[in-house]
């Protein structure tokens, strides 16, 4: 089995997929920082079972790390990320380099107001600034008909989905079920860091969120009950030290009640490491709507 | 002869624009906010020299305008618009509503940093991010090859400029050079505004600027020099009262010296109205570069 082919640079990647849009093809579009595992995977099957041609992108994006984060040391993995790429059946892996994709000092910046303003974007000051703007810049370069973004990051998704609307993006963008280990931990790259004992704790976060979904379809609508209970159960982990726990809306903004659609979002410290999750508690009903 | 089609709604325009993009036409773009004059007329002529298929958009938006400014009675005149496309052989006008544009509040928005601070920037907070919004926006919804914008709003043609570089937007932008009246006075809907005597009074702007040109050409490289002959010349019109007076560089930067592609950028109040107008002092020698 052949790989994907690889280009390296803003134009090589317009020209070949101008010819895959003048060839009347679909694509679809992963963007991702690399350090690929299986929830990037099913974003790339996601990509591929709807579109004619799949497109990844890895670039760990500086815009997106403030000073004292992880920028430096976070993970790269370029030549098994590529076999991942091939083992999905991606067609193109676009790797930019920070030259490439900021040749002069970039002066324009893309917001979207209050949905980020709270959980994770409360404590990572202009994070998220950096994080649509990348994604609207890498969307301008692929032009794709699709992108897919894991509901792992359910802020950013948020985020990117508001965007896609306000800015008339000519894009869908899909959100993808988070991928978890048989222990109930979302994957993530940054899982690697957690020692031995970080790993095993890092469980709480699933746990936190079971719990909160069990009291709502049992019927609590009480946010401040959810969030004392879940912050129970966190605070029970001696390893870890929560960020956030809050019970949000589909703009990323608390709310006091539980309707269907709310999530619970849940950040937690152990050691240098930070993890996210999120769970719905009450699932929409999409037959009703 | 036939008149151009017209287009009121996003989904219409993006379905019409789809299919000349598959005959394989290209797309030349005009966003205007209607109340067209012969500087606008240029713009059309220059798309429709250039490409296949010209579509000029007519939306008067909302955003750009501050609360105490002329949103309310900014000129419409969409008949006389849309007679003014078809004599300069426009293919479509798209006129959005307000709520076609913004169905839901607005919170994504785009701003491009130190190029908005000055000159108009600094005297109409939020005018440039409404601007570049809604010009993204537009791009987005019509997908041209190439994008024509007015030298006489060179503030806005320079943020254009840039956020089409730093966003890695597909389209060519272009500035087209300001028409003027016989007497020197820059095409401009905002000039129907004048009384008689503020009319006569309004070419100060234009001879303020061929004044600093003049010296520039003369020799004389001192900004504050130049500055201080300019606003000589702008204080000696009593019906005038002047907001800025400046030499800037290509990222809209005030300058301490002339060289090539500097240009004087000034605004005038007469009664209510603001008038802009701006000229390269020394032009950049293109053989050179």
């Amino acid at each position: 089995m052949s790989g994907p082919e690889l280009s390296k640079t803003i134009p090589e990647t317009r020209e070949r997929l101008q010819a895959v849009r003048n060839a009347g093809k679909s694509i679809g579009f992963v963007p991702t920082m690399g350090a690929l595992h299986y929830g990037h995977a099913r974003l790339i099957e996601a990509a591929r079972s709807e579109n004619d041609f799949v497109a990844v992108s890895i670039f760990v994006n500086p815009l997106q790390f403030g000073p004292n984060e992880d920028y430096s040391r976070y993970p790269r993995a370029l030549a098994a990320d590529i076999d991942l790429c091939r083992s999905r059946g991606a067609d193109l892996v676009f790797t930019p380099s920070v030259d490439d994709m900021y040749p002069e000092k970039q002066l324009t910046f893309a917001e979207v107001g209050k949905v980020g303003d709270n959980l994770c974007g409360a404590f990572r000051p202009g994070h998220f600034r950096g994080v649509v703007t990348v994604v609207l810049k890498l969307l301008n370069i692929v032009q794709p008909d699709r992108a897919y973004f894991g509901e792992k990051d359910i802020q950013q998704l948020a985020l990117i989905r508001r965007m896609a609307r306000d800015l008339a993006l000519p894009v869908r963008i899909a959100g993808v079920p988070t991928v978890r280990e048989p222990d109930g931990l979302a994957l993530s790259s940054r899982n690697r860091y957690l020692s031995p004992a970080e790993r095993t704790a890092a469980t709480v976060l699933y746990r936190a969120l079971l719990r909160s979904r069990d009291l709502a379809q049992a019927g609590e609508a009480g946010a401040s009950v959810i969030k004392k209970e879940a912050l129970r159960v966190l605070e029970s982990e001696p390893l870890g030290k929560v960020q956030y726990f809050d019970l949000v809306d589909e703009n990323m903004q608390p709310v006091d009640r539980v309707t269907p659609g709310i999530r619970a979002a849940v950040a937690v410290w152990f050691g240098s490491t930070r993890l996210i999750d999120n769970m719905e508690l009450v699932r929409i009903d999409k037959d009703s709507q």
